[in-house]
């Protein structure tokens, strides 16, 4: 065991000088109070990509699954240990949270790893090939057009996984119900590391840049 | 589809006018070059216990996994579909990271679950319940102490997930190796969502105050 | 007999030349008049905890019951020479004292010693093993989590033993009839040796840091 | 459950910001090493009466026994719970100290007591006055001299009294065994609450005040 990193510490030096001293009484009350986030965000572990940056949130304000890729697997309820779905819930039927935003971004690694056919497993286990296994044969599907550029192909497949997670976050039963009943809304999102673009998926699918 | 939540989109906004703005730079560059996080960290998707937050850290500083109670499982290379191995082995095998910081907090929600004996599944699919059962019986081995509050119960089953965490963490044949060669440390930390002070593990695996 | 030992009668020579030189009209006035302490503290033989020293308290404000871990027996008007219980009642009945605080603190030997489950008896009058088994089972309920440090374990029982003490302490008629009537009042505590902090029981039983 | 006293959190902020903040570096370095005491005191609760405020002493110097009327029982191995013999036993067999000292001090309330044959029971349980009644027909002995004041008859027992005490402490085999060995010393010392002056016990068993 070393010692803990110092950027690290200094970096919570900073915080508790920092914004803990400006928002000591309302990050208090949230402690006792208990959480009431309206906001579920299924984010990226990448370290460019973090939604509290990107949309400038507070203590108290996002409940916020990271997993490599933002994906999201079909309901299971088989007995397993599925991570995903356990915050889903929780964040569902324990919180009561009233928007599920999935938000994926640009130059994914995972989605990277996904859309190379001779890419090898970073490990005998393999746990990142199998993960990205949950998008099927949606990479494929993608085709070989020799006029799409590689950027293009991975812009593709990170909203088309975008997609792919709504659908399956719908199999679980109580998104499509409290949907239908106008008490949950889904959203989709994709990140521009490079320029801090938002793009916001609108009613027919497609991600636009919100009107400002 | 509802359109996409006002909060965000004001949280976003504020961020373009204000840290990507006086970032721009340095945020192209990380799009252009690529990640190079040092560190993981495997944190809880409560809403007060933001990583970047706590350690005031920047784009392109922290690698974050984020699930219910900021769990690890045993390394298991059985074809499933491990969402947080997948990170670590990313983490690891992709990134190189050096420093893995497994991250609880105080009155975290899933431990809460965990210690209750009476605690109903939140859903039939019981996700958190399945998933918290990755504790085994650790909240029972904690006896039936009377004179022990709730939140020393509920703080002393946060520190020991972390350890068991971190045991966890080193049945992954790559973290034990790159350990043993000094290329990899492994942490534990608490954060206070309260207080906002943050407990870090010695060497004796002790949670203390670092100081100053 | 040797010679009374000379450190104590360098530190008394300090006293007089010292606090006594100064306080001396107070100190006489005392003498004179008799004690009036509101205050009766409970605490442990420690060196490293006196009383008088973590509350900077000065002659005639503090009365003080000192013995192994700070513990103190249920009621028992048996005939039998209970100095701890003579203490409260003297200080109860003799002095009208309005305030108990039953202080605990770190690395408590006598609470090591009560956790031990292969300690042997440090003599075969074995007075302190009767002594610490005031505690009862309560040791033993803390569990056998292995991944529950000693420091932790220790901390733990030394907080649960404050509150059984406290418990205790209810049995006794007056002192459960004063706090009824709002005439007195009982507190638990617990100093830590090292870094100096003194924890204070709150409403729930909790061992809290005072907001300054 | 009331408040903490405040002029205790007040006392204990002068000890951080005074004693603690000048010898921070010598108190953590005693809890982490342990203590190592050489003087066991055996003293009064009495407010005005803190052995560590009579021999200036800090942190880790003095371990510190204090009853009412610092009394000392024999030796009694019957597997009662004896608090005082916890105590000598702890400071001897397990931290080895090397002196032991019975101090009792003026203007006692338990010598008090005892001394005054229509003294009635503070209460039904009457503590103190069985606690008192170890030191047997001691009071009685001293006579009816209706030429002898009060108060040298309150001097007189208090002094009585810890020759005593002394007396008891030989019969614990240990006490006895070390002492014969030169390897633990008793003293006797008795304190003037009024003038600050301290007596001890010279090899006659007198009370004299040292030279300086």
């Amino acid at each position: 065991m070393h010692s803990f990193p110092q950027h690290l510490l200094d970096g919570h030096a900073n915080f508790m000088s920092g914004r803990y001293s400006r928002e000591k009484e309302r990050i208090r009350d949230l402690a006792e109070a208990g959480q009431t986030p309206s906001t579920l965000i299924i984010a990226c572990c990448d370290s460019r990509a973090a939604p509290e940056m990107i949309f400038d949130a507070g203590p108290g304000e996002l409940f916020v699954l990271r997993n490599v890729a933002n994906l999201v697997p079909t309901y299971q309820p088989d007995g397993g240990q599925h991570g995903t779905s356990a915050a889903i819930e929780f964040a569902i039927k324990g919180l009561g949270i009233s928007n599920i935003v999935v938000m994926g971004h640009g130059r994914c690694g995972g989605i990277q790893a996904a859309l190379d056919p001779n890419s090898k497993p970073l490990d005998s286990g393999d746990f990142i090939g199998k993960w990205m296994s949950m998008l099927g044969g949606l990479p494929a599907q993608l085709g070989q057009n020799d006029l799409m550029t590689p950027a293009e192909r991975q812009t593709a497949l990170e909203r088309i996984s975008i997609r792919n997670s709504i659908r399956n976050l719908r199999t679980f039963p109580y998104v499509a119900a409290l949907e239908t009943d106008g008490k949950l809304a889904v959203h989709g999102a994709w990140f521009d590391i490079s320029n801090g673009e938002l793009w916001v998926m609108d009613v027919h699918g497609d991600f636009i840049r919100p009107a400002l």
